[in-house]
């Protein structure tokens, strides 16, 4: 695979040396993160058993928590002192979970990733209304925060997402999905939470709305890019090789930026193609290796890397106005990584 | 069926002349109302049309709008002159419909009492969506509003709706269900939200706690009353000599209170059936009749009435500090008539 990341953003003393990494970030805030992991444990119990036993099976259970990681580095990065970011870190990451199980809900799948998913364990009931309740706590907590404009940031993020959710559902299977409709998809349902993530981050810190503003950009940019390169690894021969299991999207239908702009570059034959596997769903045996081919014709992986690139390049751009700092530099330092994983 | 709603309760000049009625609330709160549906369909909008769609077969195809009525009712009586009851009326609306799109999906029902549910028609992904937008929608309404109090009763409220839902899965056909953790299920899924919307009322007018505690009672008894004779009547001859549909629950397998009633006080045979009907589902020719047989040995049907005239008492009770006027009259006559019309 061409390699697209290459000098703009690499050390001088040591280009290869030394992969982009999370870790910079993840040991800053630490400390931060073990006081959000015991808040969300607090505030995940019920006595209805069922419900800590099925949101622990995707909270507890070691997801990243790149969202609830960008509050308390957009909190650092501005200076805050205070301890309101563990609650709405908490807050941000049991929206973050609720939607991941009406997701599916929605995707009617069994897997999550290549774990059996919470739906496939308790059933499509539990996951909706569990679902519910962690949205339903999510408010609580913001409402025991108390800030009418976190409140507003968050629940009109809500919102977005759902609306994103609703729109995927309407262009589903459709090959001929255009760029933007797709990027509005996933600014919507991915990125619009990290946005609000960050920006909290400036909020409890009461900063100026300018860095508000950059914050909010932050996100956004970063989790278009994330999805993007997300996009590009479910097809990745080098995550094949790797023995991760690769063609999710693409069995599920899932019309993502690779498959976009396959379709815009493709013949008429090609996009027959897409029509039986993506819009009708019926395939057979070699149609992955098929849809990789015509992607590897058109470059569309390298060119969805690329146009991460570019939201990277937003992101990066957008902290500009804060000064130079260990925070700052990890959190430029994410974003490289973050597209890095392509590679 | 014996006239358990009897002279305690009727007017002396014409006992049986007119029974009481919905039509005076209805009326005095006809213009606020008005205005409480037009702001439902204002703020259902959205550039995703398949969320106007969806969410108007529910809110605009003629609910009976119980809940907001009550924000209304109880703001007149606490002498409200202003507008936030439109606002707060329609968020407690939206989290009623949300509820409702999801409850279709956990019971993967094809019908809601008789009309064709919004995931028949549109599927079970959108319901999920469409009910996560309502309910985002709901808390960009209250942000709107502004006032921490508000946001605090209604997040509780939905924290505890999720909550009686996930507990009314875990207890989901099981008719040793005890009639505390019944009750229990519909305190949190049904009388919740009437309780939070009749205390918004008084929130919203700045009345003492105490007309607070007052409201919230009123709906709550109000809402535990509600669902008690809609129970009864799912296993009424009467609504069935009237065409109704009955026996829903039964066909279900939904647990209600004249099943565990009868169940406590049943022979092993009769749990016998219970067991079969109920728990698992073995239904066949003739089960819906030796259940309303079992339950009239029992007195099942008219013992739950009884149980709903007790919690209507104290909703009546509730209101006793309140002065006495036109509204306070029609709002004891709508407890009335949530429990005369079983008869």
């Amino acid at each position: 695979m061409v390699k697209l990341h290459g000098d703009k953003n690499a050390k001088p003393e040591a280009a290869d040396a030394r992969k982009p990494s999370f870790d910079n970030l993840a040991r800053l805030v630490d400390a931060d993160m073990a006081r959000v992991n015991q808040h969300i444990l607090d505030h995940m119990q019920s006595p209805v058993a069922l419900i800590p036993q099925l949101a622990g099976h995707l909270i507890a259970a070691g997801g990243k928590r790149l969202r609830p990681m960008m509050v308390c580095a957009a909190a650092q990065l501005c200076g805050y002192t205070g301890s309101r970011h563990v609650g709405l870190a908490a807050c941000v990451e049991f929206i973050h979970t609720a939607t991941l199980l009406h997701d599916d809900v929605v995707d009617e799948s069994d897997l999550r990733r290549g774990q059996e998913s919470a739906n496939a364990l308790w059933g499509n009931q539990a996951s909706v209304l569990v679902g519910d309740f962690l949205f339903s706590r999510a408010f609580q907590l913001m409402t025991a925060d108390g800030q009418l404009k976190v409140l507003k940031i968050l629940s009109d993020a809500s919102a977005v997402i759902a609306e994103g959710e609703v729109l995927q559902l309407m262009t589903a299977n459709a090959p001929d999905t255009s760029e933007e409709d797709y990027l509005r998809v996933i600014r919507s349902k991915t990125a619009a939470l990290f946005a609000a993530a960050s920006q909290i981050g400036a909020v409890v810190a009461d900063r100026p709305h300018k860095e508000e503003e950059a914050l909010h950009s932050y996100g956004m940019n970063l989790g278009v890019a994330f999805q993007l390169v997300d996009d590009v690894l479910d097809y990745s021969a080098d995550q094949a090789a790797l023995g991760k299991t690769i063609g999710d999207d693409f069995r599920e239908g899932k019309v993502t930026l690779p498959v976009v702009l396959a379709w815009r570059r493709g013949t008429e034959e090609e996009r027959e193609f897409w029509r039986r596997t993506v819009e009708r769903s019926e395939q057979e045996g070699g149609d992955l290796e098929r849809a990789m081919e015509i992607m590897a014709r058109h470059t569309t992986l390298t060119d969805t890397l690329e146009r991460a690139r570019h939201y990277g390049a937003i992101a990066r751009d957008s902290l500009g106005i804060f000064p130079d700092g260990e925070v700052k530099s990890a959190m430029l330092e994410a974003v490289d990584f973050v597209i890095d994983r392509a590679y």
